[in-house]
């Protein structure tokens, strides 16, 4: 029974790791294939609360993807309309299934550390996901991942803060690569299970001035063997300005 | 006189912020090719008190790659290897030439911002720079950047801090980007001038534990008209492994 448990834990955690789409090494790496394939099926039919209780940090896990009070408009407005093409109750009470479906994101992961040098002690308690480490609202990474498993691709709303700046008043290089790599390595973990990135090849087109919100839609491009690769462009939210194109390509990993 | 001091003043913001290493838009951006060729020289001869005096918003800007208490033995080590390389003053009195030079770097860049939408008001007073934006020490990014000017390269010694983390225990494929984009960047600006990052290709060969000190090594591989490419690959100190290689393709700019 305890082991049981413990591989279910294990499994969500997995799952919940992809869902807030690390990369770098994927957090889902932790996971067999085999796991993470029992766990994709099975995951249909946990309910989001009893996800939480599971949790092992605190009974209810904060969900950062949520909108908040430092969203523009212009960013409520496209989560909006995300929403609305997610899972949805219909008027007898039946659950009508939409073609998106929203990632929850959290600020940590698993209590495991394999490594860490001089702060090893420190990983433990005080770790923190990169794109969740700051706890002002709307002051970095404000972003939230629609995905669709069908058309195999996802949508990232992304409003960049005022603590993310290179130039002067512009986003810094590494913080679009960051949320790029977060995208493109949910949809590729989402399609291929447990992944790492191997290469990250972004085209700045043009400077993202300071506390833009922009979409990023990332896609599959084809899988060869353990190979994923994904293409990445990042836009306006009127898909009338290209900002930055990109392509990732990720292994399969296994412990 | 008025116009001489704004002038200068803005030249040395310009030469600030390129010591930051910014990168995505290099803020060299606001100096034309003139000035930052005047500034280059000029800026050989001013004390760094002086350059202090002149900062619009504190007589005294942090450099924010000095030794701090999160700063490990093996950190402090390789710090201490190349600052004995750098200038030093000798029994006489006299200033000898070392082949290094530390590059300072501050948490912020000249009170100018061009756009931000709905941020666009925070941008003025409370904008910082991506790899400085933590305040307790060692949690982020622990960098400081060495540049060899004969030899067209740079060394920068990086302590990846527990807020940095992507897969459990393990540094964000976005932090080693941020990173590799500041080193990069600082040396193609340190190089060419005004520029901006056009290409950023990372290959990721290794997973790189949180609390780890690596070596980022770049130098100069070509210049081709307006356009400059720098290869980068990060290693343990010792050198031995291996974790990331990345090329990085500039191109100048001027307003």
């Amino acid at each position: 029974m305890l082991r049981h448990i413990a591989r279910r834990l294990g499994s969500l955690h997995g799952q919940i790791q992809f869902s807030n789409g690390l990369k770098g090494v994927s957090p889902n790496q932790l996971l067999s294939k085999e796991t993470h394939r029992h766990l994709q099926s099975s995951l249909e039919t946990i309910s989001p609360i009893s996800m939480m209780s599971l949790w092992p940090f605190s009974s209810q896990p904060r969900d950062f993807s949520q909108p908040n009070s430092s969203w523009s408009p212009e960013m409520r407005k496209v989560y909006d309309h995300y929403i609305a093409l997610c899972d949805t109750d219909s008027e007898n009470g039946e659950k009508q299934r939409g073609p998106w479906r929203k990632l929850p994101s959290y600020n940590r992961s698993i209590k495991y550390a394999t490594a860490g040098i001089h702060l090893s002690k420190l990983i433990q308690a005080k770790a923190r996901l990169f794109t969740r480490n700051v706890k002002e609202q709307g002051a970095t990474f404000e972003y939230v991942v629609f995905v669709n498993k069908e058309e195999k691709r996802c949508v990232c709303v992304f409003q960049a803060g005022h603590l993310l700046e290179g130039a002067p008043g512009h986003v810094h290089g590494g913080a679009i690569a960051t949320i790029i790599d977060t995208v493109t390595g949910s949809l590729a973990g989402f399609l291929s299970g447990p992944i790492m990135t191997a290469n990250l090849n972004i085209d700045y087109r043009s400077p993202m001035p300071l506390g833009s919100v922009v979409l990023i839609h990332s896609a599959l491009d084809r899988i060869e063997r353990k190979k994923t690769y994904i293409t990445c462009k990042v836009t306006s939210t009127d898909e009338s300005k290209l900002y930055t194109e990109a392509t990732e390509q990720t292994e399969q990993f296994c412990y």
